[in-house]
């Protein structure tokens, strides 16, 4: 029998008409009855992108040809929005270029950081970061003579108090892509520079969801994706940030002509470029990256901290609700504040069938094996009404069994 | 004093008359009033693009959001895009992948390549070699502990068959990129193969101009280019071939959870897919893997035997032409059909201020420092009028001194 729901359709209704973002939304051309949980893994369409990217194609591309290199400066596309994207993760101009996958990125940042700790021989990855994090990582250290280390954001510290000097590198994530638990960036920044060694932050689920401040807490290198939070499209460039103390210094794998300090003279030898444009590799994908740039005008007025006081409130309250509506599930995710991203994660063991029969009614979250349901909030176009819809239709499939058909169907090519 | 061009104007017409390709135009959005002759630099606008983004961009990301991912196939777009570029290269299907930039995939590819041929510590390259790709060998070199050996395509037969038992592999391009000239790459692929080496053959400047026959030819490793005579947009991705021989011991640095057995249900180290599959890397930048797509459609019907046909016509036409009427430039191009790929270059020492007069007269092309004119011809686009038309514009700008204030002109940032 299902639990009366009264009682939170009213708050949700008082905390939405409460909320100064709820406009934010009429940014994005969301279907109108989709609830959509899974802006951490595909960021909806912005309503500036068709526009821009038509522009981009018929205009640039179309008529401008190769001259759109210049006149639409094309050309320096990476860095211009490296800086962009710099204003939402604390980084100030010339520390970020975008292009390129998040996999390159990782396995460009880790190689230059490894060179700038010679003589360290190991490098600390956290055994539940993202696997391409954890493959790319294992790639590097075979090929730079290393060895990995799998230690745990909370056993970080204590690893590092004791084997510290012989680690190059400690690659994490601040958010865990699967629980949404958040770690203290700070304090683990400040445990893996007491060691001599270097951080690299993987901003995959935080960048564009809450305040970050690369620069204030003196981070060495960080990488994110543009399709998450920041809603640059599927497969939008990703994003590398490199302090500029590190710049001079940073020598990394893939030495492409994009990086080169004369890319249209160039020389016998790779000569990098000053600063982060050494970071470039090949050709990006403009209208990808194009797209992406799009995309971020959705921040241009908005305000971080607003947009993670709305996504607390929002994932509180989730939280709140599945715990009180949904006693089957296991709330994964945790209730403390500062130790939460922006999603919620539940535990259930038919977590893929629930996913799909909550997709048949618009509900879109996804799951992660064996049996996590993970929703997404992303404060700009998500509401407490959403996610209250999202409860309410858990408690609908669970009564009616309507995910009992998908327990036995094949799964598709990605979940 | 100008030359009379009557006899040219006559011969431009009665070949373009007798084209059977000439159709082939409208299925590219060209500017009426623009020579284009930088199609090996930016292919001009497929007319499929933009309605098939328009799509990708509302239909696919906007409403269908991350279920797009299966109900449109994107997961399976690298792949499926990579075995439509295979008929163009004589590549059967599923050695083909496309993503990432050249410069990503040739660091992947030689990577790979020299953990193939393990023990043997030269890596030969075209001294003359974009110079992305002799930057890339380097690094690679670098990491893998080889040493570089830079041996021109004529040498390379006579340098294999000294030093060839220590060459791990030899990376070159079918085309030089500045002269336009083509190399044998049935005689160079033999030759290497005699040593039990492997070659990897940059197609950035064959791909879509003229037929390659990989498999026929029994070549190991190829990559190339989508935004050149493919067309496919700026900065369009790149693609990479491997010989399903090498597939099951392609072991590359780049490996990203797309190129993973079980991408969705991962494991602790990581196991590549079977197959092409493996040299997937990250999520590749999809609306423009779209863009790409929807611009090979153009070849769909198209005989590359005809475009080589039509091709050898017009920069034949173009070399006759240059050197009638522009006596003050040298011919770079080689004149013989076997040894000309699908451009015309000519030198002159004031070539950077010559394609910026004739670029303001709408003739496009470019230059490579420090005197080399070059013009690309796509054939799907190029006609013999539009070559004499870059002709007779050279004439006129040497003749009016057009080009004189260009010459202490700074220069752009993309050249």
């Amino acid at each position: 029998m299902r639990s009366d729901t009264s009682h939170y359709t009213e708050r949700a209704r008082a905390l939405d008409a409460a909320d100064p973002l709820a406009d934010l939304r009429q940014r994005f051309l969301l279907p109108e009855d989709v609830v959509y949980l899974d802006g951490n893994s595909l960021g909806a369409l912005p309503a500036a992108v068709p526009p821009a990217l038509e522009y981009a194609v018929r205009r640039q591309w179309g008529a401008g040809l190769i001259r759109s290199w210049n006149t639409h400066a094309w050309w320096e596309a990476p860095l211009r929005v490296g800086d962009t994207i710099g204003r939402l993760i604390g980084a100030a101009p010339g520390q970020t270029v975008v292009g390129d996958s998040t996999s390159v990125q990782i396995y460009n940042a880790l190689t230059a950081a490894a060179r700038l700790r010679p003589g360290r021989p190991l490098l600390a990855v956290d055994p539940d970061h993202f696997p391409t994090d954890r493959y790319i990582a294992a790639s590097v250290a075979r090929t730079q003579g290393l060895q990995l280390r799998e230690v745990t954001p909370e056993a970080l510290p204590a690893f590092l108090a004791g084997e510290g000097e012989r680690v190059a590198v400690a690659a994490y994530p601040p958010v865990d892509y699967r629980t949404g638990e958040l770690f203290d960036m700070a304090a683990l920044t400040a445990a893996v520079h007491a060691a001599g060694a270097l951080v690299l932050w993987d901003l995959c689920h935080a960048a564009g969801a809450f305040p970050v401040e690369l620069d204030a807490l003196g981070v060495d290198l960080a990488v994110g994706c543009g399709y998450k939070y920041l809603s640059g499209g599927p497969g939008a460039p990703a994003f590398l940030y490199v302090a500029r103390r590190h710049q001079a210094g940073f020598d990394p794998a893939l030495t492409g002509w994009n990086g080169h300090a004369r890319p249209f003279d160039p020389t016998e030898e790779y000569q990098p470029a000053e600063g982060i444009g050494r970071a470039r590799i090949g050709t990006p994908p403009m209208l990808s990256l194009l797209a992406l740039e799009a995309a971020l005008t959705v921040f241009a007025d908005v305000d971080l901290a607003q947009v993670r006081a709305k996504s607390l409130s929002v994932t509180g309250f989730f939280l709140e609700c599945a715990e009180a509506l949904l006693p089957g599930f296991a709330v994964v995710t945790p209730r403390e504040p500062e130790r939460r991203g922006s999603q919620v994660t539940l535990r259930h063991p038919e977590a893929y069938a629930l996913v799909q029969a909550l997709a048949a009614r618009n509900v879109i979250g996804d799951m992660r094996a064996p049996d996590l349901l993970r929703f997404g909030v992303n404060a700009l176009y998500v509401s407490h009404g959403d996610v209250l819809r999202a409860v309410t239709c858990l408690q609908e499939v669970i009564d009616e069994g309507a995910h009992l058909p998908y327990l036995t169907q094949q799964r598709p090519a990605v979940i």
